[in-house]
């Protein structure tokens, strides 16, 4: 496949056009308790607010968008049974396209069913998320459906990009974004609508200590594979993708810092966000609180915005957490 | 005093016009287990994410932004230290009024601290809400601050309309409006935009079974008296006033039903909005979620709109409540 060029704050721009009506357009609403500890007002972005409960949505409804006619009829296939899966299954139905979520026998029939009452196709096979990349790649190639990347994907990045359009126009004086970072969709397409629009507001990146892929990449300067570690921060958990093409060099360029939470730092920010917000947050969703909370981001005066990017948290670990 | 006539939806547009910017605009949720429950759509309008984390900001920022230029200089007063209190106190700092919270010595410090970091003065008097409502009426007679009542006040009602109008504009198609029910401030200001708006849209109040003074009163014919109990909805608890003039008479003529909620009912839509939605919300917020899963409100295939009215719940009791 030959790769397309970088997307630009302009394709973020038509995602906007384009996916307009099918997104919520999420609140941001300043945290008090946030703002007096960093000496300098804090926006919390209530992305869990989005439909499906996470940011996925706008880059899977825009990429479903992108599809030519052909295309759509032969639908869709994905692989995550996470917040991307989703979306995409949530997004297609919306879009009266089929959609295939592979997995492995070894996912849980709780996630299944919720795949399932979102109208997604399941196909199950093989004993790991390997198994069920072959089988999707499979249908790919022998069935001509098309495959939905979860972030390393133009249309995907410029999608999660609107979040930042909404800042934007939300907050024009924000001198700071703090955005939850894993493979990078989400900070890519943040930083392209910032950092077009507020040439002069910092971009920093959020990972958890255990396993930052993105993180190892950069320090690399290219991308590398990591372990993956139990994290409270499961969201972001995961590679960028040897073969990257596009969130990496995006994220180099345009990000101004990366930082990394303890599992401590992360669930104080969870705790933060549910006793003082009174929010339900993922692990990786409260990664910008945290980062403020530890002093590792903020306390500089700077109008600050952060991402609650998603709240499909298990809510018995969850209340292990908060309690 | 003399009565001003009952507000109406024209009341309303004005409230609406004059409060524009200072208010949250909040959004509508489709809610989908509890669609399939109702066999229709039930939409949540997540007024728990209004600034102050209750609709009580829209009664008095409409109300003291009809001060008189006199009124505005002498300040106003009330005796609240829940979620109207705080309402006061925030407007009022916002449009650089004076704000005095009576209250008596049994209110606990950490309540007192909440309505201090609201910019408010404590006026702390006495052992009973009794004793702090004689200072603040003593301070009304002697120095002419303005009273701002909790709910039984035309520009109190009209505020609170502002979100009724919000929902005509999202769900026209709205066929039933599920409303927390205590004073009745919150449901006449709904029930003026809906009913003048919408006049086939059924119009339900909510109340806990213990001690719901609204619903004692309509059977009686005329405001009466009730016992305060605790309750899981305690922000719904306290009497209408005897003296009542506005509330009682616009929930009389506008209201289709009164529904009672036990317990264990406002509890399990407590629960059912947490792990569910993943929101937090008061006892008295989740009224209307308890009433559609106990059978005792939709089922007949009518599109539906609850309010969830506020989330400062103590978190303790939270906790205790959805663990």
């Amino acid at each position: 496949m030959t790769a397309l060029p970088l997307p630009s704050l302009r394709d973020v721009h038509l995602a906007r056009r384009r996916t307009a009506g099918l997104l919520r357009r999420t609140p941001l609403v300043q945290g008090e308790a946030l703002s007096e500890a960093n000496g300098a007002p804090v926006y919390l972005k209530l992305e869990s607010l989005q439909e499906t409960g996470a940011f996925k949505l706008r880059g899977a409804t825009n990429r479903l968008l992108c599809l030519s006619e052909e295309e759509r009829a032969r639908g869709v296939v994905t692989v995550s049974t996470g917040n991307h899966g989703r979306a995409v299954a949530f997004a297609a139905r919306r879009l009266g396209l089929r959609a295939v979520v592979c997995l492995s026998e070894l996912v849980p029939e709780n996630k299944r069913a919720a795949i399932r009452a979102l109208g997604a196709e399941l196909c199950v096979i093989g004993r790991s998320q390997d198994e069920a990349e072959v089988e999707a790649k499979r249908l790919v190639q022998e069935e001509g459906m098309v495959y939905v990347p979860p972030f390393d994907d133009p249309h995907i990045i410029s999608g999660q990009g609107t979040l930042g359009l909404e800042i934007v126009e939300d907050l024009p004086e924000v001198e700071e974004v703090l955005i939850p970072l894993s493979g990078g969709g989400l900070l890519a397409g943040i930083a392209l609508a910032i950092k077009g629009s507020l040439p002069n507001t910092r971009v920093v990146g959020l990972s958890m200590e255990r396993g930052p892929a993105m993180y190892h990449s950069l320090q690399a300067g290219k991308p590398v594979a990591v372990t993956e570690e139990e994290s409270l921060a499961d969201s972001l958990g995961g590679g960028i993708g040897l073969d990257n093409r596009y969130t990496f060099p995006l994220v180099r360029d345009l990000v101004d810092d990366v930082v990394l939470l303890s599992e401590a730092e992360i669930a104080a920010g969870m705790r933060h966000l549910f006793h003082e917000e009174r929010l339900v947050s993922e692990g990786g969703a409260a990664v910008g609180v945290a980062a403020l909370l530890a002093g590792k981001a903020g306390g500089e005066g700077r109008t600050t915005a952060t991402i609650i990017s998603g709240c499909n948290v298990d809510m018995k670990a969850f209340l292990a957490v908060v309690s």
